[in-house]
């Protein structure tokens, strides 16, 4: 019998207060509005942006809220004018979107869509600005336009890449966002040429997604740079040829990478969000031709701050965001790469969890183990 | 009767302190050593860079000394190992070179030659580490290893581009350094597409040039920044469409142009030297694609400090030396675009004097008047 039209009961992971535990209930789903889809989701898994938002440390706190943002699910019924999208799809949600109209999305540089970029402080769906969910008639909060720590979520049909049929949900869904950011960042952005050195600084799980973007691309070095020793062993699977530690020089570590590589590095990508590490970043890269390129998230209060003359070395210094994907028109190919062998995933899913002890996966990333915990939502 | 291998006494205009007018002396100029060419000067033009050595304020005091980097002449003798230019040629003297043999004249991507570039605080000449210029014996220094105010001049082979031997040197001369500067790093670096909006910064003569590099780009708008309201009516004739003066805001100059623009031009170029019009320049681009070109060159102790999400919304900031054009392999095209009326010269040639008036082209630079002197070296 078709849940088309229907409102749903199903399990969903809810934050109640900040930092606290999540809870599995029992939620109310409502269908999908006018450019929404309903997406049953069968594997998610936790990104640090969820903890970030769950600590809500800084931020506004929006609870009761689902969070959750990398997923893959298929669509169980669509909304009005929605025409690209229908039953059955096998699609991976994201947490920022494509409306295929705006400035950004009509030019071939952005993806920072206008009407769908990521917002956190966002809780309610963009049409009618209320939530699908809730509990007794009471409403959650939306995070992020995804909420994919429920068995059933409703997504702008903009957040949805539509991807093929065949790809295993339960390793795919790792590129709704972090594995894609640093994989893109490397490939999209910073463009390593064949045989070209590049330094990645911070060696969690987008910096190890940005080593493998170097990899792929035939870089000759992969310089990492860790405070964290112990990441050494880990990052090699991912082509991770040297190890540097900053606390082992009595200098700026630019400057050693400078030494190291005989002028600087050709490409670096910053992924620890330390603004001392993004001016390195920056530093690091060889006079002439090098490029940096930032993915971590500041502080509010950061300054990147470095003398001009670096520029004008003829250094580059750029950011991306999500990998500079567009989420419907690129991500499908990046799941085609993996599909095809040239993209590993796998190694990025360290755990996996049932939905009932979902927050194992939180106590895992708060003690800085793995890199992915895919969380299994039909167990 | 050729003056190969002989030494040459020629006129030639010698700084002998800083920032007294300069004297026409006659000067003894050696015949060219290994790799090195001997060019007859005709027309050289007076760049800022050559009023700040002259000046010497905050740098190393080199004195006595031959000044001039902007230059058009024939080769008159050329030296051992000297293979691909011979006497009659018409050429460009550089003030930075190309070895073609370094990492970075290997590289497609940089014109900083290990061997050859820039060194301002450089008197000799690097065969020998000696002077090619002397009065009575003793040494007069060289500068940039170009020294064109002098009727004869000694230049490393990789300082100089061969050129067209129709184009017109009294108009090409210019571009041996700020015509080139400022137009190449608009299109070679900023790369403006057709129908894009490009700030420029600074309406000096490099950053006209920068303005003239968007109108052959086919920019839309071209908004040219600048303190001094008087340069924007000449700024016109170089495709300047608006100007904004930020002494009229109460708001940083970005904030301004962000609100004409709707969001933020998709290039812009400085070339003021200014770190606050640095910051501004970045800052002003668009996000999603903006790309700020720094040009011009700052001073010692200044930081570009920016917050590090204005790069994280994928805006990009990069330098540029001498319009990222390596001099023997690029420049002869430049001349080509002059040529073929692609790229427009004589707008920026505002005053022309003999060269025993060669102080008056520092008067006029020195007050600000016109974009380029032109001195006529046989007058």
């Amino acid at each position: 019998m078709s849940t088309a039209g229907q409102v749903i009961r199903c399990r969903a992971a809810v934050a109640w207060e900040s930092g606290k535990p999540l809870s599995i209930e029992e939620v109310e789903v409502a269908p999908p509005q006018k450019d929404e889809v309903r997406i049953k989701i069968l594997f998610t898994s936790l990104c640090h942006t969820d903890v970030y938002s769950w600590d809500a440390k800084g931020q506004n706190p929006l609870f009761p809220r689902i969070l959750g943002h990398e997923a893959g699910g298929i669509v169980e019924s669509v909304g009005e004018g929605v025409t690209d999208l229908k039953p059955g799809d096998h699609v991976l949600p994201i947490f920022t979107g494509e409306c295929k109209e705006c400035p950004h999305c009509l030019s071939e540089e952005s993806n920072m869509c206008d009407l769908l970029r990521i917002n956190t402080d966002r809780g309610e769906m963009i049409n009618d600005g209320k939530s699908r969910f809730s509990i007794n008639g009471k409403p959650i909060y939306h995070f992020l336009g995804t909420s994919t720590f429920s068995e059933y979520t409703v997504v702008h049909v903009g957040q949805v890449a539509k991807i093929n049929p065949e790809a295993p949900l339960d390793k795919v869904c790792v590129l709704s966002c972090g594995m894609s950011t640093g994989f893109g960042a490397t490939v999209n952005v910073a463009k390593p040429k064949k045989g070209q050195s590049v330094a990645i600084f911070g060696l969690g799980a987008v910096g190890l997604a940005a080593a493998e973007g170097a990899r792929v691309s035939g870089a000759s070095r992969i310089i990492g740079v860790d405070l964290n020793p112990s990441r050494f062993e880990q990052a090699k699977k991912f082509g991770v040829t040297e190890f540097v530690n900053p606390k082992d020089y009595n200098k700026p570590v630019q400057e050693a990478i400078v030494e190291m590589t005989g002028g600087g590095v050709d490409r670096s990508v910053e992924c620890t969000g330390s603004i001392q590490a993004m001016i390195s970043a920056f530093e690091c890269v060889h006079d002439g031709w090098g490029v940096a390129v930032l993915v971590g998230v500041p502080n509010k209060d950061d300054a990147f701050k470095t003398h001009p003359v670096n520029l004008l070395n003829e250094k580059t210094v750029k950011g991306t965001f999500f990998g500079n994907y567009k989420p419907r028109s690129d991500i499908p190919a990046v799941v085609e790469k993996y599909m095809n062998k040239e993209l590993e995933l796998d190694k990025f899913i360290t755990h996996t969890v049932p939905f009932s002890e979902i927050n194992k996966a939180f106590e895992l990333m708060l003690a800085g183990e793995g890199l992915r915990c895919v969380i299994r939502m039909d167990e």
